[in-house]
């Protein structure tokens, strides 16, 4: 079983209620990525009996540091229409919200499509080499990373000078998996935060809310397979402590599967 | 009283629990303008007497339409921290949902600073025709748009073809205000849908959630006063019933206010 899988298997423990387990495959240095929490979240609302069509779009609320070992996601379905699903995830340990999480799922149907964002064009990911700069442990592990432009780099820069804030990657798990909702919601969050990129200094950070949107219908990831995807990130703004980040991922034959945003906060 | 402020007098009616009323002022023809709503639910955390900082992140999930008349907010502190605050605030009427957002409020501190990302270099706002096509009634009345590119064109295209999904403009309250977080959150749903934008066919349409960063603390906005923002708007991808926009708010002197992105459900 990947880990991903076995880091977020569900127990059913009441109607609205799931029972699961930190894995170390996914720690980092202060509790656990944030991609991981995505992808446990957006697996109970996946898993309730109730959820209706797939998701279009998640957000999730980082609270607090998650702590290893069992958490509670108490679910709620907010309304039900025609079109979309609302749900509440919410990841609880020690009686204390840790993750909170808004989930719209979609009643996807044929029509009119239109694209008009395209990806940036660049060389095959066989041709680049995977990045082995931040193996540290736990979900540095967790995802290959082949860099075509702004990897990351602790060399020093004359004073008051940043580094470009944009970096253009193929990603993957590793080990390798297909393509699926959960996955690319914990990938939604795999880009090295972005004031690392932009400065050569490493300051406490940490993931304050993210929002994906996911574009692609069932089919779409599962022609993706297991492919590394083309992805783009890029920050705005950082200021008194916060910092925007996007991200643009991209699947086979340029197809746009997923976009993102969020906040971080850090510490000067 | 600037009639945002009208529309969004709230009476605190228990710990957590603030009752308003729609006003014909943000209406629209499904019921009133998404950017009300956010305002609506941003402001009640906003009085929340335990609210700490200002406002960082907000996401709007839209249920179902607002009803004319009375609706209740129902506002929950998840979780406060050092650096950050958790809200959720959920509007109410006749017992069913029909709004959620989360607001996460943080502790913006001096420090390192950093805007990679530059405005358009476009010209200034009274140099560019207010946009007189749509004062349909309600909210649309309630902005003033100067398009200096990509404005609303419902001419005919040729089979297959679509306009681009990109509009810059200057956008201002009408009548004018001094910029706030309230009136910040209801000016990032204010873009035309770029559904409309790309193909020329009106089709019941509606925002299914809207997340926004503030970007700047509260001198930031000061500083703005009533000065049109220049915006940037733009989406990537429609499929399947369910396309995406963005936008960037940008104030005095380059500074970016907000950046913002959302979901818009579309009929064929």
């Amino acid at each position: 079983m990947h880990p991903l899988d076995q880091g977020t298997i569900l127990q059913q423990a009441g109607a609205d209620l799931f029972r699961g387990h930190t894995t170390e495959a996914y720690s980092n240095r202060m509790g656990y990525f944030g991609g991981y929490t995505a992808a446990c979240l957006l697996r109970s609302v996946i898993y309730h009996p109730r959820r209706q069509d797939l998701p279009v779009a998640l957000t999730v609320n980082y609270c607090a540091a998650l702590a290893s070992g069992a958490f509670d996601i108490r679910v709620r379905e907010v309304r039900t229409g025609r079109s979309t699903q609302h749900w509440l995830a919410e990841m609880v340990q020690a009686g204390a919200t840790v993750a909170i999480a808004s989930v719209v799922c979609g009643a996807r149907r044929p029509g009119w499509s239109h694209q008009p964002a395209r990806p940036p064009a660049i060389v095959p990911w066989r041709e680049v080499p995977v990045f082995e700069g931040m193996r540290f442990s736990g979900w540095f592990q967790r995802y290959d990373m082949h860099f075509v432009e702004g990897g990351p780099d602790f060399s020093p820069l004359p004073e008051g000078a940043h580094r470009a804030a944009r970096s253009v990657l193929w990603l993957r798990d590793n080990p390798v998996r297909a393509l699926d909702y959960v996955s690319l919601a914990s990938m939604s969050d795999a880009f090295v935060i972005r004031g690392f990129i932009v400065r050569p200094k490493l300051v406490p950070a940490g993931t304050v809310t993210l929002t994906t949107y996911f574009h692609g219908d069932s089919d779409a990831l599962v022609a993706q397979g297991d492919e590394p995807l083309l992805c783009v990130a890029d920050a705005h703004a950082f200021s008194g402590g916060f910092g925007d980040q996007i991200a643009h991922m991209w699947g086979r034959d340029g197809r746009l599967l997923a976009t993102s945003q969020q906040v971080v906060w850090y510490k000067e």
